[in-house]
């Protein structure tokens, strides 16, 4: 190894002193920072202020090697980290030619009218920088010299565009000059477990600070865990985790539905293609969010063939055939509606599986159920099983995970794994 | 008033540094200050190292007036934000006896054995410097004055400790010094529009600075503008932005969809509900995501009914009834199916109103239509109406800007605006 570097992460923006959006760029920037082993040793946040800019880059290259700036490159007159950076590195900024050109030829395929003049300032870059390129959004990256021989990378506000220029150019640049360190992480994705729980089941694989590394991400109706290991090698990182992710994948069994990282709807699309099987869903409580995951991905169509939103109980027996009697009995919040709604799923859409959904998000009682109460219910050519629970939490919390539940039960009949039993509560 | 002070928020914290937590003691305290008209003109953000904390506060009481630290004041050896704030001030720590006392007995209250010892660095208390009471945990706070005639007020971490003594003690101070300032801000939202396009047809309203400001903020397929206004009262802050907003909203015309920064979704439910209509959605490229976020709000049954997701050729003809013909000549991508798929989904749900999406999302051409390319149908007894574009970005780009032409085009039809025509590319 070369040695530490010593990073200060700027982000730039009035919005964020206001209060209007908290500083996540500047904790996914310092969760990437940490795996690579680059130590960041201070935060800035400034205001769209030319002055108050250059006063914060100048603390923060007195005192660090690299700074990571966000924000301010946009196209409006509030856009001034181009000129702050210059004004830093005591030289002019510069029209650039192929990057106008850029700009002309990527505004000329979507606008309806003429570009606003003012877009061609993202052309600017301070002489002697170079630029990032920005595979989302207008803005370009920067990348200078200031004085003191520290490194600026500059990058948009925006998350999406930040972080793609992150992955592209900053990460392995960094990498790069830190030296040999190699961080290698997997990451362990279950569902129907809690994070306490998962932690208690693993708490003495890892003694603290230990090499590997494990740490747990509740979020979303899922518990990730995530093992890290610094070497010298990539080989021998992954060699150290390997073992390790074996032994969590045995001590909390099926729950893990991916040692690798992906997302509940990629694993079932995955699992589907393997098996030449098309889905189809019938949501009533989350009023289309599984078939929207579903085809988040491209190639969807091969997997995926439908999904049958029916918000009312008339609507559930038109386009599903839900019976009456279930209707007028057991209500649409029951055993009796998933299981139909699920049948009827798979008539109407010819699929060869279809999973349902039907609960009463809240907060609200619906249909004479409780709040938080989720009927799942799943329809195959050798199967049909419906599972039943009632979740805790806020409406968005109760329909995140009835899109889990729904996901992991279709999960568990392609894998051929037993499916939970109702009256689980969650 | 008495002249604005510029204050600084310092968070310590190595677990800030590592991005395991956001800064959102950071973002409170800026609301709350933007509440009373106290400027923030930065941040700062470090870790839990001694020399470290006294730079950062030495660079803040060098550029503002007052300093909000957060953090590093509990029992444990890596709580050192006393000492920093005694070697800025240049003065010694000192016990006191009061606080050792309460402690002491505190911790008598509830603890199951003799108190550790390490406890009691929480009764130090730099020369010169006043307390803070906590009444939700052990660390109290400090008020202290700094070189150059800087205040500073350092309060605990845990976010409930913090907002405690914001309450009791920072907010009435700083509203006292600054005078009785007050912050009122409206938001304006629009759709079809570009930033730069807002920003040109805005520019001159707003003087850089100005009282009342404008900011911008552009994301997920919309421009948020946002009016803030400062005065002495809420009346007179209120009549300073609303002849402004009046103004905003002639100007950018009827893509403003809200001028009280409602959701598109949110509106379009307003809408649907005082005209008592209810609507429904035929989802091809969305793929569910429409219904989701019109359900999103609870009672949403009394204005939508369901939303039929047909992602393939089969579910459009078999569900919805969209033509061989159709399907066979211009394709699922057009006019035609657009039209087509409006009118089986109201027909299907027997709905008022039915808005149909249909789209090559990306990154692939669908059945003959480039990349990006979208139709949007509505179907209503009185109008039938179409409206293609070609969408840039990606496949997620794609799919957001779509589901905001669907819904924007439901919002025209209800409040009897002109509907967008064909042909247009965003």
């Amino acid at each position: 190894m070369s040695g530490a570097e010593r990073v200060e992460v700027v982000g730039i923006g009035t919005e964020l002193l206001l209060g209007q959006i908290a500083n996540t760029n500047a904790r996914w920037i310092g969760e990437r920072l940490a795996e690579i082993g680059a130590d960041v040793y201070y935060h800035q946040v400034v205001g769209d202020n030319l002055d108050r800019i250059v006063d914060v880059l100048e603390v923060a290259a007195a005192r660090t090697d690299v700074v990571l700036v966000t924000g301010g490159l946009g196209p409006t007159e509030d856009d001034i980290t181009r000129e702050a950076i210059a004004a830093v590195m005591g030289v002019p900024l510069e029209r650039d030619a192929s990057l106008e050109r850029w700009l002309r030829e990527r505004f000329a395929g979507f606008a309806d009218g003429p570009m606003p003049e003012n877009n061609l300032c993202q052309a600017d870059v301070p002489r002697g920088a170079r630029t990032i390129e920005n595979p989302r959004g207008s803005a370009p990256g920067l990348v200078a010299n200031l004085p003191h021989d520290v490194r600026l990378y500059a990058m948009p506000g925006v998350p999406s565009e930040m972080i793609a220029m992150m992955q592209s150019t900053v990460l392995p640049e960094l990498s790069a000059s830190i030296g040999a360190a190699v961080v290698r992480s997997r990451t362990l994705r279950s569902v129907g477990i809690g994070e306490s729980r998962v932690a208690e089941l693993l708490a003495d694989l890892f003694p603290s600070s230990s090499n590997p590394s494990i740490a747990y991400l509740a979020s979303a109706g899922e518990v990730k865990v995530r093992l890290t290991a610094k070497s010298d090698s990539v080989e021998h990182a992954e060699s150290m985790i390997e073992p390790l992710a074996i032994e969590v994948q045995r001590r909390l069994g099926d729950v893990v539905y991916t040692s690798h990282d992906e997302t509940l709807e990629q694993v079932v699309t995955r699992l589907l293609s393997a098996s030449g099987l098309r889905m189809a869903c019938a949501e009533s409580l989350t009023g289309g969010a599984v078939g929207a995951r579903m085809t988040a991905a491209e190639g969807a169509s091969d997997v995926f063939v439908g999904s049958a939103v029916t918000y009312t109980a008339q609507a559930k027996h038109r386009v599903l055939g839900v019976s009456l009697g279930t209707i007028e009995g057991p209500g649409v919040v029951s055993r009796e509606c998933a299981l139909e709604m699920a049948a009827g799923a798979r008539r109407l859409f010819s699929s060869d599986v279809a999973v349902s959904l039907t609960g009463a998000a809240g907060p609200e009682p619906h249909d004479g159920a409780v709040r938080g109460t989720v009927w799942i219910g799943l329809d195959a050519e050798d199967a049909s099983h419906a599972r039943g629970y009632v979740a805790a939490g806020d409406r968005a919390r109760v329909r995140r995970w009835a899109e889990q539940a729904a996901l992991d039960l279709v999960r568990r009949h392609l894998e051929g794994m037993p499916l939970p039993e109702s009256d689980r509560i969650i």
